[in-house]
């Protein structure tokens, strides 16, 4: 899985997400199987619904054992390493967004390869982007931050249009793909700094 | 998808449940993007697990980008005019009953369609009615009613029999179609407003 | 389906299942609706995750109603005999190891059949026995045991490592299956009375 550049990319994500998950678990205080079990979920919980939804069963991490080692690895590392990471919290919010931006393009480009709409793509990359993190906070009991004024899932929207346009404007997909991941992981990050939210509807 | 009298029953499911989400959404001040999303997925939620469940991928929403855009311009509509509704309360539970009826007679004909044992039929029509909604209530953070007073899903069991029972006696499918709709619906008011309840099984 | 050594042990697990999620049930007062949905939902929730995971659709229960008709009928059962069983917290207790053996058996071997690597197969057997009684417990507003002192999971994966060892040493594989079930069954009693826990990771 892991030789083209789309396999780089989901690597990526795949350690990204473990990190975020692992960091998140041992915030509260789970016992070590139950930090496995969160990487495990953040890591592949995206694109195990992307994959039910479009049919591509067996889902992608039964058919390649590799991603199961690399966050078993990834998660193991981060137990151990824990000590060093002064600001925990931080570091588990800029790795959370790095694994947003990349498994976004993972499940915008795996729409486009299935044939589907555009909007349809957007929806998967959006969801690939962002269950894993949602399942997460639903298992550690922390209110769906989706839900909440970080705008999650607003941002992997906006990353799946520019991609699109990108696209269109021909520029070579490689390219669209590191863009629009940088985007993210820098949007993402300046909406929560600046603390900016979505108009609340007044009723 | 919306050209066959199953067509337009799914079609006004669609915006029934809409109308549904975002009203709940509403109610609990979400911001815009939350709305969208608590009408999509009362909207799509019980067809979506329908059809993972017998295996018809990609699932229904992800073929038909026009019920997306029936959703996205039902909720866009009862955002504006939400000002207009007085009783917000009463209206969305008869959209959400209306909806309950018209998706369980979704369900119960697909299942039949895919040749399923009555027993399963009925099942996947009460899936497809309920499950929007449960999920709805979840995130909303509502305690799902399927599990209080209002015996939801009863009321979709019963509508299922009715269907089999008329289907038995050759009733024209489309007059069944209606009959069971309307049934649901009535029967759920009926049972909402005498607050009717289940036996509890005293322990 | 139940003519098979397989099929005996996926029929004792349903009922095992059935009973454990029915007097769950009963033992929030839930009403007779809310019990036997429960009861169905632990005994087909880990085949259901399972199946969906591998693709094997329609799932198992939707393929064959006898499943169906044996929990209905065990639901029952254990309504009506309730004011016979004393010690309803230590049978439900019971039930529920005896369900995680036979299923996770189940898993195990189902993974084994569709080709899929040994890791992954655990997995399955983990999914399989563990998920049922996870969604129960969500259902009905417990904390998941399984993140919490149980250990509910590494018991499964216990004896999927165990039963890969026995195959690997060719003993026959009905004697495999005998021998993890049991030791499944045992190993958990064992762990829940002698309150043992995985280390919590410092942090």
């Amino acid at each position: 899985m892991f030789s083209s550049t789309s396999g780089i990319i989901e690597l990526l994500g795949t350690i990204a997400f473990a990190i975020s998950g692992t960091f998140s678990a041992m915030q509260r205080k789970l016992d070590a199987f139950g930090v496995l079990i969160i990487a495990f979920v953040t890591s592949i919980g995206g694109g195990t619904i992307r994959d039910l939804l479009i049919g591509d069963v067996p889902v992608a991490w039964m058919r390649d054992v590799q991603v199961c080692l690399v966050i078993l690895a990834t998660s193991v590392a981060g137990i151990i390493f824990k000590t060093y990471i002064r600001k925990l919290k931080v570091t588990l919010f800029l790795f959370d967004s790095l694994g947003l931006g990349l498994f976004t393009v993972v499940g915008l480009q795996k729409g486009i390869n299935f044939g589907l709409n555009p909007g349809i793509c957007i929806a998967l990359g959006t969801i690939t982007g962002c269950f894993g993190g949602i399942t997460r906070d639903i298992l550690l009991n922390t209110i769906p931050l989706i839900f909440r004024r970080e705008i999650y899932a607003t941002v992997c929207i906006f990353g799946g249009l520019v991609y699109f346009l990108l696209l269109h404007l021909e520029v070579n997909v490689d390219i669209c793909k590191f863009i629009v991941i940088a985007l993210i992981f820098v949007t993402r990050i300046i909406v929560v700094q600046k603390n900016l939210s979505l108009p609340k509807i007044n009723y």
